[in-house]
């Protein structure tokens, strides 16, 4: 894998890949990053075109990373070997694992979304934190949802802590950013029965009907749902709670919430 | 509030602070550290006796601080300020809000929990990640365990970042740590039910009967069960999964198994 190699802290890339862990120059660019071992396989493995892709061997942790990166060679990335110290700028992580790619960043429509016949979808409106945005996206992968709707987002999908927490989820599950309003008539439009979950409803999460064609629709951690989505959705459930009111985070209740509604689409 | 000021670096109080994120000080000193607001409004709310409380108004993020030094103070808590860079210095969090507490380890044994007359409780073992055990522990509140055995520990329960992740439920759910022979020997004795999350199960864990005295049992994030556990168990079962192979961590797969449990158990 001969590839390029960069030891100056004043390169040109070294430079760009730190500034775009910030929003603006990831936009400006319309890239973002992908850094270990495990999301970029994922990457790749949904053909995903990664344009870049950055290691330094100082910092593998195994020894499947040449072939790795000899992959992404062949699916046309290019590749740049760095000195442990240039490496280490560019890495966000705490413990990087010497592999750092750079992707392209996507905007799926609603509309361009392939339903399942008894569509299965989960809302989120404006979560705030990137790790439980992340989070929600593995949840919401091993429900198996058809997509996974951000609506108003505060944190940007696209953010580096996203991808780490999804674990690179964020390349299979299929994710659309859009405005609450057009999420609200797209979903009407397509008979789409809107469930919200949310601590001031009476009913509880096990005893609404989740068959059928389905959206999942969860507030932010602070806020909560907007009155928008409570006026909205067309149930309101609330998951029991015996310890402290906050014990579950909303990627928690996310969580217990889908796998209910996997449980009733199974059964 | 009077308290003694402290602006040293070198102050062998802030010395020993630093000192108790490892786990040997730890245990010698017989303490742990408590860090902001929340955590240790929860042990003040649980009686637990603090010998320190040590803060920074320079760090304070709201209005309810002195209040809660108050608090403190009139439960007998030894209080002391210290300067912003000392506290800065002391706290482990990256954004300190200005308050951080030493609390006295317990060693609580089996014998000594007090179980619901059908027992419910969460068997953890060999954690690895304080931020996944200190998540399990929020799960287990909210799921209203009667307590969360912690088998063979490989992260120490006093743990900060464990205390942090558990936002303080650490204090309010109760917690033994035991090794798993004598788990499973106390579990026969009581006639309670183990029933283990494991992926190469073929029963899902919707289709075992989770109501009667009952014990979950998770294993570790790397290895998953032990042989140990999968032959001590009573029955074993699997969450269905269908997107990625790792999509839920450990601490999701507790949650989603805890609230199917709490789900059966109310119906």
């Amino acid at each position: 894998m001969p590839a390029e190699k960069i030891s100056s802290l004043q390169n040109p890339r070294v430079k760009q890949l730190v500034r775009l862990r910030d929003r603006r120059p990831r936009d400006e660019a319309g890239v973002f990053l992908v850094e270990g071992y495990r999301e970029i396989r994922r990457a790749l493995e949904k053909s995903v075109g990664l344009g870049e892709l950055y290691f330094a061997p100082e910092w593998f942790l195994g020894e499947n990373e040449p072939a790795l990166i000899t992959r992404a060679q062949a699916a046309g990335t290019q590749v740049f070997e760095l000195s442990k110290e240039a490496f280490a700028k560019v890495a966000y992580r705490e413990r990087p694992d010497g592999l750092l790619a750079v992707a392209p960043q996507w905007n799926r429509k609603l509309e361009e979304l392939t339903l399942s016949p008894v569509p299965f979808l989960l809302v989120v409106e404006a979560i705030e934190k990137p790790g439980n945005l992340g989070t929600i996206l593995r949840g919401a992968d091993a429900a198996g949802v058809d997509a996974v709707i951000v609506c108003d987002p505060v944190t940007d999908i696209f953010n580096p802590n996203v991808v780490r927490a999804s674990t690179g989820v964020l390349f299979s599950v299929p994710v659309v950013v859009a405005e609450s309003t057009a999420v609200r008539t797209w979903l009407r439009e397509k008979s789409i029965r809107a469930v919200a979950t949310t601590p001031v409803a009476t009913a509880l999460y096990t005893e609404t009907d989740w068959r059928g064609p389905l959206a999942l629709v969860m507030g932010s951690e602070q806020y909560g749902l907007s009155e928008f989505w409570l006026k909205a959705s067309d149930a309101q459930v609330r998951i029991p709670m015996a310890g402290q009111a906050d014990s579950l985070n909303v990627a928690m209740a996310t969580i217990i919430t889908l796998f209910e509604a996997v449980r009733q689409r199974n059964g």
